[in-house]
């Protein structure tokens, strides 16, 4: 017997249509098509669903009036998912919304998509170049007819990240591409001394460049020029730079986040840049988006 | 007896104290000092600049009182140039403005420094990075108050360098230097197959990635997702990529431009951006500066 698998909106944007019927021939797919919330818990608790082995929610491309299950629903649902659930894939980022410990205690797996990672971590070596070399502010006088005093300007406060130092906070699939993208601009790279991230530093498989590890987040940001965000969100990582590290880093520090926008007190941020401890910020992600 | 150099300006923002001195022991220094460019040049013809060896043209952090000697001065000053002269070392890039032909005449070997190398390519990733994924137009949308606006459209129209290809036009110290920092982004990498530039393709010094080799610009314009010219400015590069190129073009190309403006026709790349042939451009450089 096939595993039957509801799926949640269709992945047909974003895979291949050989792909799509390789998956539904290998696994009973049920299409999700409710139009309350109400409908749906009623179906998973003696409908269709069940019986289900699995969910994966694409999210995008839903059927005509289906209502959406958006972020932080398996915190919505989790009491409601039926006793056979063994598995959930997720097309999404971060943990932080759903209920991975709720999903644990019923011993139902949890996975997010991790397709991203590439063009997150692209985003990440352009901010830091953008913040290195002011690119941002630049761009807007050149845009405001002040060619020549940008180029004036430029030549004084712009700094080339080459040779210069980065400390990524976050070893994970992201960070590691982060790593391997910066040391191609000749960036020395540092990172945390992390128990879950030395098994990664040590296989070579990843291929990833030389690093300083660092026992504290103090110590690293002691001697980095720049510090990227590519960790995830939870309580620990609240506030991650706040007062305290600010007041600590190695002064003109370059600050990059590409993680969630929670990771920072951004009122701390601000006085930071405001008094210079922090030269420029590149910033993916904001507080309250 | 020790080369004796005019040397123009003082280097001492751009290199070591450690780095003078030791230099300074090695050649007779002459410190140019001339409040007229006549000075300058009575002196090249029986003066004390009469029988220099070489010429180091710094250009910033002159003597008060000393006139600037600019760009284009080897042109302006190669009749008064004494016979001793056999070398000059210009900090600048580029060829165009100075009179290479004149000096290879007279048997004058001239450098320009390369510093700058790493900062420029830095450059061109950046821009390639903003073109293809948008962001300038997302940024400004951003800080114009439509983040939402700004993030839905972002999912349609930015694409992801990572995976393209890139044509490199020119492979100098620079387009070397672009070429290992794209390989990063996992960017498929062309470049054309050029006496000049094969030597360097087959050293292994060079640690050069993986390229595919095109026969003329017309074959490179028609595969690759994203040109970047990093080639010098010369009659041959006057304008390659003017109308016959973009109409040669592969729809829906990235153009950076990190060498010279005028290695564009800007009316031509702008009505390529109206018609869609290219869908974005990142210029460093403006035809009229």
């Amino acid at each position: 017997m096939k595993p039957k698998i509801l799926v949640i909106g269709s992945p047909l944007a974003v895979i291949s249509q050989a792909e799509w019927v390789l998956f539904s021939s290998r696994y009973e797919v049920i299409e999700y098509a409710f139009a309350t919330h109400d409908d749906f818990i009623s179906s998973m608790k003696s409908g269709e669903c069940f019986t289900i082995d699995g969910i994966m929610r694409v999210g995008i491309n839903l059927p005509s009036g289906a209502v959406k299950i958006g972020q932080g629903w398996t915190r919505k649902f989790l009491d409601c998912f039926p006793p056979s659930l063994r598995v959930i894939v997720n097309f999404g980022h971060g943990f932080e919304q759903e209920d991975i410990e709720g999903l644990a205690s019923r011993s139902i797996k949890f996975y997010n998509t991790t397709g991203g990672a590439e063009a997150t971590a692209t985003i990440g070596i352009y901010l830091i170049i953008s913040a290195f070399r002011k690119l941002s502010i630049y761009e807007r006088m050149v845009r405001n007819n002040e060619f020549l005093p940008a180029l004036r300007d430029s030549a004084h406060s712009s700094r080339d990240p080459c040779g210069k130092s980065l400390g990524i906070v976050g070893m994970g699939v992201i960070g590691q591409v982060v790593a391997k993208q910066v040391a191609a601009l000749n960036m020395q790279i540092h990172c945390l001394n992390r128990k879950s991230s030395r098994e990664t530093l040590n296989d070579s498989k990843t291929q990833l460049p030389p690093m300083t590890l660092h026992d504290t987040l103090e110590s690293l940001l002691q001697v980095v020029d720049c510090v990227i965000l590519t960790c995830s969100y939870s309580k620990s990582t609240h506030h991650l730079l706040g007062n305290e590290a600010f007041f600590k880093m190695k002064p003109g520090m370059v600050v990059v986040n590409i993680a969630r926008g929670k990771c920072i007190d951004e009122e701390a941020l601000c006085r930071a840049l405001e008094t210079g401890v922090v030269s420029a910020a590149g910033l993916d992600v904001y507080e309250n988006e």
